[in-house]
């Protein structure tokens, strides 16, 4: 039995070199099963090491079942069963090249009108540690252990009274149900047996990640259009859903605000007949400019038949992962029964912190300064376009929320429109992405969801231009 | 039409007061549909307020649809859908008392033998904070944006790099998936229709909430019982799983190490046929005391059927909520077409900071030092136990994990033990818990989960007190 000791290696202990020849002399079977190894003593004198290296050796080749020790005798090679079919040449374990990522770097992009994102510039990242270190100091405790179902009580209470006072919703903190994303917990939601079967109308066009999620949830997905009141309530009554999915405060992504009369006519249609939800993605309400905030329908909704959704992703941001809902009590009932053995998948660090961070003012102090910035950029935007286009664009100018439509004539097709976009290294998603039935284009018209979360005063203009060459 | 201004009111403001006046005489029908509203200046003049106020009143009913405006004319009161079935005492929405949450803080217990802890008391936040700063610094813009469905790029670096490093595991940055937990990414995957009807099996006992997932995803589960070497590759044989969900290197609950042997058994009875897959849970082999880790199943499959499941839950907290599967490229290939459009859900901030933390040497160092913390408290509880028990009790000492089986003698009955835990504040869990069949119980035994990660070295003798007054 020859053994290779380099005493000159430093990237491998002894014990580990000895570890290592022995495993491949019985994975090799130049030792059989049955055959002892040699005293600890006697191989330890023969490598001229210590007889700790040996022992500790034998020790991780007991522990990985290589031998075993029958006391007072010595270690034995246990039987180790063979790969079989190693000579076949199986599944390449190598990465194939197709599945390589290409490195997409956000950096690619020179200007972004995405209405995904939020603006960090401003973010009051000295007072989030501050709070941060707040959680820390108080709740390392629970934070050793795996948090409520629903998250820690104390950040719920600090949601159920933020969303009453922002947003009317009336709620105990009991309701809340906080998750790392709307989708998630949405999904939760209509995964119970309660929503076997369900069709779900939405918005159309509509919010296009939640519509994938119904479809990979093999629910119907009945789409309603929208009139100037919001949803079309004469569709939804004819289409029959039980769930509706909307986005009454600031349509996504036509940006319309539904009525007073269209949210009692959908309230009425929910409390008429047996088991109807609607789910209200409140996503982005937080950012109303130059009116106050439109109260959420959840607030009007006396029949419990609300499920209200809310978020941190846009205040603060999506990176966070922090969204909530609030359920009517039956619907907590049943999610209680079926969810009481998951793991809350928020970041618990993070939601102590959020808690300390709200509770300081600092939240609010943001969402007024988010609220002061964006009505700037989003105005100058606004008002630039119009300067440059005149009447060949129509803007549907709500002043709410971090993305508008605007309508351009043009005799581009919308891939051309994309492919062209992407040449200028814009970031631009167009209506059309939204659609959630096959109903034609309109001709000659180019509609885009513009965001301006990320542009910067100074970048007006030379978007506006580069639109220009695009559209 | 009488409206109440109380200028004195500092709680509201005076255009909020109009709205709310005027909101309610529309509501209450004492305006009808068509009726004007006073024009602003008229009314301002009445009331004896700012024109501005009444301007931004009546922006704001416009904004919600209470009104509407026809230029050079004024306002109107709009046609108000009236709440249909308000007589009607609907379902109250009040929240039941039943619904009501028993605050159960954990400071209620005194004493805590909970396998799900991890201990915060060393954990160096200092360092954490130090990283989250740099993570602030250099990420700003990407943390602006969505990231990408499986977690960011240089993120997925550093975690195949350390899993490479630590168990051996090999695999690219690209296979690399990361989310909020163990269960929800093993949902995604099973979820895939490559996994439609599938058959699980898994050690029994075994992971309660791996088992409870398996269930609610109407997948059959088959219990595999433990043998000497691992999981009994007998029965996985005549049971005929398609997919093993195991826990090779330190079974949870029993805390056995699978033997290599066994490990290649189970490599080849999935490359054997068709399309097998094995799940590695390797929830917490980074603690291994005495002798080195044992290499992952992943490490030796060079047929790709194994499914590696990692997580820092256990090396830093769960409460952090990342997770990550390594997927074989075939695997990886379904998952991109399934998952193009989710949101990942974990903290990009905390991912970020996850980065740098190890990066920094940091994580190496925590582990190092909690490895050495937990071997002195497992040791330490190990042998009171045996003192007070002598050979009352038989301790399965696998110098791994954090958390370890006993068994006692005791003429106790588990619903018994349970009880008096509680009454004792005792965080304690017992075997029986984790039985997924409905196998007889050992008469006199009571073999208890005994985790040690929150037990303080002073804690130690009188918990062990109290563990005698249970069993």
């Amino acid at each position: 039995m020859i053994i290779h000791i380099d005493k000159s290696d430093n990237r491998r202990f002894v014990y580990q070199q000895i570890y290592n020849e022995l495993r491949d002399i019985i994975l090799e079977k130049k030792l059989s099963a049955g055959d002892p190894l040699p005293p600890k003593r006697r191989l330890a004198s023969e490598l001229k090491v210590s007889i700790n290296s040996v022992t500790n050796a034998y020790e991780q080749l007991l522990a990985e079942g290589y031998i075993y020790s029958k006391e007072r005798s010595g270690y034995y090679v246990e039987d180790i069963t063979q790969f079989t079919g190693l000579e076949q040449s199986g599944p390449d374990n190598r990465l194939p090249k197709d599945l390589k990522e290409e490195r997409v770097q956000r950096e690619s992009y020179q200007y972004s009108l995405s209405h995904m994102s939020t603006n960090l510039k401003l973010f009051p990242f000295k007072a989030w540690i501050k709070s941060e270190k707040l959680a820390i100091e108080h709740h390392k405790d629970e934070m050793s252990d795996i948090s409520h179902p629903q998250g820690p009580y104390m950040v719920r209470e600090t949601i159920a009274k933020l969303v009453s006072l922002n947003r009317g919703v009336v709620c105990e903190p009991e309701q809340v149900v906080i998750g790392p994303g709307t989708q998630p917990l949405i999904r939760q939601v209509l995964d119970m047996e309660e929503f076997k079967n369900s069709t779900v109308g939405m918005e159309n066009p509509g919010y296009g990640r939640m519509h994938q999620l119904f479809k990979d949830m093999n629910l119907d997905v009945l789409p309603v259009s929208l009139d100037r009141q919001g949803l079309n309530i004469d569709e939804v009554k004819s289409k029959k859903p039980n769930v509706l999915y909307i986005t009454p405060s600031h349509q996504f992504p036509t940006g319309k605000i539904m009525t007073i009369s269209r949210r009692i006519e959908i309230l009425n249609w929910a409390a008429a007949s047996g088991v109807r939800y609607v789910i209200e993605d409140d996503y982005d309400s937080e950012f109303k400019y130059g009116t106050d905030n439109i109260p959420s329908l959840q607030s009007l909704d006396n029949k419990t038949n609300v499920i209200y959704s809310g978020t941190f992703s846009k205040t603060l941001t999506s990176s966070l992962r922090i969204s909530y809902l609030v359920l009517p009590p039956e619907l907590l009932r049943a999610y209680r029964a079926n969810y009481s053995s998951i793991i809350q998948g928020s970041s618990t660090l993070n939601l102590f912190t959020l808690h300390y961070f709200i509770k300081s003012g600092e939240y609010d102090k943001h969402l007024k300064r988010m609220n002061h910035y964006y009505e700037k950029i989003r105005s100058a935007l606004v008002k630039e376009i119009k300067n440059q286009y005149k009447d060949r664009v129509e803007i549907t100018d709500i002043p709410a929320g971090l993305h508008f439509i605007a309508k351009f004539k043009s005799g581009k097709s919308y891939a051309e429109v994309e492919q062209k976009a992407k040449a200028h290294r814009l970031e631009l998603y167009t209506l059309e992405r939204f659609k959630i039935d096959d109903s034609p284009t309109e001709e000659d018209r180019i509609s885009l969801v513009i965001g301006f979360a990320k542009l910067q005063e100074e970048e007006i203009r030379p978007v506006v231009d580069v639109l220009k060459q695009i559209v």
